[in-house]
């Protein structure tokens, strides 16, 4: 028997990935699209509200009608599952996924995301699960009424303290320096306006501490002159200080990667290697902002410049 | 009385305007934004199909959810009506409207899109979104199995006539000329492949006929000396001539735009002027794709942008 082979593999079920679905599917290329998490990142967000149409929607709402628009196209096959390995062989792509199955394809679109970055903080490997999250809408509502820090002055930083701000008692937000760097300033104007958030600025956590699970911090805030150090009690830790891409199983692809792991892309969202591609945040070089509507449209794009290649 | 003086004038209300206002609102900034078309050309479209999230949706639908998205900030103002002129002076936006109303910005984002070229066919306008349409990709989808029709012989005809061809029953290429114009050989030797395909050369449509949709059109087709006329059955025409930006507004600003009149851009949605960005299908230099998700995501990429100038 012979075995089948896709036109394209699509890797990754975020924006990106489910865009990229979309026009593949609309372009009449045989294609799978593999992910372990429908919407990616977006399901994660506790509220969106700037994806063009929508008005404001939940995560995981979006992250629905995304998975359910692409699901409608009789020509992507859609398997759920973790990918194990990714290999390149004569210009055929094949895949491997954790339940042993290979996957064969002519073309392959990288739209796997990025992960969240670690702190690096004294006790954050040990208490992971037991206080300390990296994602405020998948464990935030854990801390209903209790005592919460969150680490990190960007844009995930500052929607995450204002989804926790509703949920938990009382909300200390640390941040490095003297001001956020969250560009929606909309949103720091709202933080600011909630009695149960107390912002700690110049302030790094220096350890976490507690016996089964978190119990306390204890934070460092320079003055100027001076290091204060002061113990917090708080129930769970929250950490939102960037993203990493998800760029290890690229090994051996002979992919061009930046110096912190994310592939290089041109504006035709083409890597190095003709037939692969790659969409979203996994990537560099195509715009800076890494938005909702920047992953669609890199989907479409990457699905543009297989067509052209299988062409 | 001090004159009131925006942040950041958007022009356009298609997908790259309305975005751009959305992420501008969001960011805080005292924003305008001017069109005399609610969605753009988005309006225009049948059906649309490839808008991540949305699945099928009128094109008339996906423009109200876009511009109702943008209504709901108050620091974005709408204006519904047509420019005039645009002028640069001392570093300062001077937008004239057709009311005589003259609206001052720090900064501007042209979202100003492009146009369909019209071919001026007797029942062109009139059957316009009941069986004639400018775009392919949009609406090919709703031929299934049915006739149409595509004019035209340049890259974006023939790609048209290649979709089209994987849907509908028939297709019938007609082109002015002995040869196409289109650049991408290999398109026209696909094309040549197709069993559905008929090509009509030295021939122009006279007529479109129909009741409440589009049922026939009347070609002309010279053989040297004689000129034949037929009569087609077809349930779809699609016009493919080429497309012209809106750039006639432009001049005197000083805004590098390509030999065709598009503006060009870098990455980040920056033109040459350092308070004038561009976003959408009035622009070159981003990526080469056309589409609603790419005019959304230049949209929040110009704010983006202008928002750094700003600060």
């Amino acid at each position: 028997m012979k075995d089948k082979v896709y036109n394209l593999i699509i890797l990754g079920l975020g924006p990106a990935g489910i865009t990229a679905g979309i026009y593949a599917a609309r372009y009449k290329l045989d294609t799978i699209a593999i992910g372990s998490q429908r919407g990616g990142m977006v399901s994660w967000s506790h509220l969106i509200d700037n994806v063009p149409g929508f008005g404001e929607i939940s995560g995981e709402d979006l992250a629905d009608k995304f998975f359910k628009h692409l699901r409608k196209y009789n020509n992507c096959t859609i398997v759920e599952t973790t990918v194990n390995t990714i290999q390149s062989l004569n210009n055929r792509i094949l895949v491997s996924t954790k339940e042993g199955e290979i996957i064969q394809g002519e073309s392959l679109i990288l739209a796997l995301g990025t992960d969240k970055k670690r702190a690096g903080i004294k006790g954050e490997a040990e208490f992971l699960g037991r206080g300390v999250s990296y994602c405020t809408i998948c464990d935030g509502i854990f801390y209903k009424d209790k005592k919460v820090v969150i680490i990190g002055s960007g844009d995930s930083a500052v929607k995450g303290a204002l989804y926790l701000s509703d949920i938990a008692e009382k909300v200390y937000v640390i941040i490095r320096r003297e001001i956020f760097s969250c560009k929606e300033k909309c949103d720091i104007t709202s933080l600011s306006k909630k009695n149960n958030v107390k912002i700690l600025n110049n302030s790094v956590v220096d350890e976490i501490l507690g016996n089964k699970k978190v119990e306390k911090i204890i934070v460092e805030t320079s003055t100027g002159s001076d290091v204060l150090k002061q113990e917090i009690d708080v129930d769970g830790i929250f950490i939102e200080i960037g993203t990493i891409p998800q760029s290890i199983l690229l090994k051996g692809l002979g992919i061009n990667l930046d110096e912190n792991g994310f592939i290089k892309v041109d504006n035709e969202c083409r890597t190095n290697i003709n037939n692969i591609f790659a969409a979203g945040d996994i990537t560099v070089g195509f715009s800076s902002l890494k938005q909702i509507v920047v992953a669609c449209a890199m989907g479409a794009i990457a699905a543009t410049s297989a067509k052209k290649f299988l062409a």
